[in-house]
């Protein structure tokens, strides 16, 4: 555990315009939707482009037809043009790749498991994407220290199970698991459900290597937790979503598989009764505390119409997740039923399940999990991921469930409303800057928070932002119209 | 915890050419003990600029009379020529020096608390020293979430006693916390003894302010945990060591002080032995582990005769020192007296001393913490600080201990020796560097490692810090001959 973190920041309200499971129906091109949007001075590709990446790449992995998936996100909120993906396997393939599209000033779409939430893992226009899924390989886990060395394409998940069989376990985990990439999860920073535990990718990537806009190798590697010769410059590739560099190798510390896992899901009357949970089981699990999550209950009965799941505890206003992990069974349980115990005398707690086995843990986490998905169901949905300091949740309590509210996280509408949009934004990010929070806690800027990045960062930060992106990327043709604010 | 974190790099061999303590005599000058440096092309200090700083600070805060402290370093081994020093209250004081410094091309040396081990903290010439001691406010502390926020001179083991009046504590912890300064802890990345339950600064440091070498106020400053908006800059400044800005300010999560903290020291026959325990004590004690370090003999023999101290365990060849922190102490206390009964049957330990008591547990972390202190007795110390590879650890394991092995890691000689340095270097860094290690785990560069830096980082990394450099420090001013290699 690294301190007493806090994360209180996801499905905080869910509010659902419409409950009914909605059809599938094509998206609207992002350069409709965003009229505002000025594609960038770039080179427009040619047969003799395509011709080249044949050449270098071989024709099979060089894509010009059905790349619907490839230009839509996963939420359904945004559509690109691109007319080219291309699919290298190698460090060496990606870097030819760049090597032209520099030359070209053909613009470029970094893309591993598509499964951002902000617009950043697609296309804006015509960009040509540059899949990492082909380089999905394990180079070399270290048994001794736990340091893993893959490709960027191995989807986490999969990297898990390798090292589930060797008795360690990635120290991030996600919804998106099945899907998402290694190389993605540090390009986007991801945090995850066990940041509480084992802290987020500053602290657990040992080193990475990227390939830079015009080409060059950038080998940051290294699977030494104690390295301090020099800058980090692996820091400015974590978290940059792809607009400073293609991340193709990673090195990351992984923890010891613990040797018992426990899970229980709490029914809780209120929000202060969730902070006062929050606060009790930090101070009763401390270091065996690996996870604590807490959903609204519309999130809930999402999950359940949406996804025809049946819950557990159904009808309850709040929720909480709480894991532990550690690694003598006996005294974790104690411990657990002690808390479980004296939450529920303190009246903090309604109601409660426990689960010890890996299967029961593992439908629990579903309730939590899914909830993306679910939402998907209604239409579309406006996605917000604030994080605050505690004492400003206090604050602004009433505000947030008690009045009606204007600040909501999650929003769902048959489809996109632009004037839906306008209500939102930017009342909630001056909100969020006024109590001292984040805008975006962890699921990046991308294409649709860029320009509000003032809120959370300062002139003078984002002013050495541009900087650093006009020394690495001179013509600005990785993932352009992400992270950084227009003009 | 953050996972099966290793950090066997200290103290692993200690020779000792004499064993009697050793008057101290004035260092030789920097610029005589290193002829090749040569003192870039920067402005001379005139009695217009000290007229300048005096109106900016105030005479009693500018400095121009003994000033041996602070242009020799606590190891006694280097010493600039420094005729000034500033020493500024308020950022805003730091950012009109900067400045001035900046327009004049004077070089500047930040310096905290003056702890550092590679020269890094003390002026190679002439540079003008800029102290930070006097910006030691503590601003403000969340007792929500831990999160610290306080200036740059805060000395550490000050900043953890307030911290432990409000049942927190600071997340590093050093043998120099008496002196060292979070803003140099920050600005040279400090490991200590209990990264392998907190983790390092790049994962606890929530923001930062600095000034730039323009005199430019760059404000990174957070509090939040999560916080995904655009590149994270402050990781640019922690570790650089004072070569791209002055770290002003520092937010800094803290975790929750411990119930109970227990601590074990260790006999043990061989180096093989000291591995085989690590790994058992990684196992059986997992989440309630907080520090783990080894000594082998001779530094315990130094401490005894150089500081007086009467040792727990005399005449063994190696030694351990393990720390607990959980929440319960029965738990914890089980698990323990578990480990040390199963190592003690499997012969791994072959003598132990167990404390529980606040005052027992501080007396035996002197063993480990004054180790340095006690070498500088015997007179000047080359001090080597690499990390490995495990499996590298086990394969040199014979050419590091039972050949006439000419790797040494403290080596005392009565005075500096440059024929004894260069059978030292480069041969341990080439030899680190085959073994994929770091020729610095934690000491950082400064000004003796410098050129070495090529042993643990790739030629693009160091062209792209060079590139870094130059765009933030375009005249180099900020700590000259430090980090980067000449050339």
């Amino acid at each position: 555990m690294r301190g007493p973190g806090w994360q209180l920041c996801k499905q905080l309200i869910t509010r659902r315009v419409h409950s009914s499971s909605y059809a599938l129906k094509e998206v609207e091109l992002t350069s409709v939707r965003y009229p505002d949007l000025k594609r960038g001075p770039f080179g427009r590709l040619t047969d003799s482009d395509v011709t080249h990446f044949r050449r270098l790449l071989g024709a099979e992995r060089v894509i010009t037809e059905d790349l619907d998936g490839y230009n839509t996100d996963w939420l359904r909120s945004v559509r690109g043009a691109s007319q080219l993906v291309l699919r290298p396997r190698s460090t060496e393939e990606v870097s030819a790749v760049l090597r032209h599209c520099h030359e070209r000033r053909l613009a470029v779409c970094p893309q591993g498991g598509n499964t951002g939430l902000v617009g950043g893992s697609v296309p804006v226009f015509d960009e040509v994407v540059l899949s990492t899924s082909l380089m999905n390989k394990i180079i070399d886990l270290d048994t001794n220290s736990g340091a893993l060395v893959c490709e960027a394409g191995c989807v986490l998940e999969t990297a898990d199970a390798y090292l589930a069989e060797r008795g360690f376990m990635m120290p991030l985990d996600l919804g998106a698991k099945g899907s998402c990439q290694i190389g993605g999860n540090v390009s986007t920073n991801a945090g995850g459900l066990r940041l509480v535990r084992y802290g987020g990718l500053h602290g657990t990537v040992l080193g990475l290597e990227a390939v830079l806009a015009n080409g060059d190798v950038l080998d940051c590697m290294s699977t030494m937790k104690k390295d301090n010769t020099g800058y980090d410059l692996k820091h400015l590739l974590i978290g940059s979503e792809g607009t400073l560099g293609v991340v193709t190798k990673v090195a990351i510390s992984c923890p010891r598989r613990p040797a018992c896992v426990n899970l229980v899901m709490l029914a809780v009357r209120s929000f202060e009764d969730v902070l006062s949970t929050y606060q009790f089981a930090q101070s009763q699990l401390g270091e065996i505390l690996s996870s604590i999550e807490f959903m609204d209950g519309a999130s809930q009965e999402c999950v359940v119409n949406n996804l025809n799941m049946s819950h557990p505890l159904p009808g309850h206003p709040f929720y909480m997740v709480v894991e532990t992990s550690g690694s003598r069974d006996t005294h974790d349980e104690e411990k657990l039923s002690l808390f479980m115990e004296e939450a529920m005398q303190r009246e903090l707690v309604t109601d409660g399940v426990l689960a010890t086995d890996v299967g029961q843990i593992k439908s629990l986490w579903q309730f939590r999990e899914r909830i993306a998905e679910a939402l998907l169901g209604d239409g579309y949905c406006f996605k917000y991921d604030i994080s605050l300091p505690l004492n400003a949740f206090y604050e602004v309590l009433e505000n947030l469930l008690y009045s009606d509210g204007n600040i909501h996280l999650n929003m769902t509408t048959r489809d996109f409303d632009a004037a839906v949009l306008s209500k939102i934004e930017p009342s909630l990010y001056e909100w969020t800057a006024q109590h001292g929070g984040s805008i975006s806690a962890e699921h990046g800027l991308g294409l649709k928070k860029r320009n509000f990045i003032g809120y959370s960062k300062s002139p003078s930060a984002v002013a050495l932002m541009q900087q650093l992106k006009t020394m690495l990327d001179p013509h600005g043709i990785l993932n352009p119209h992400k992270v950084l604010p227009d003009n």
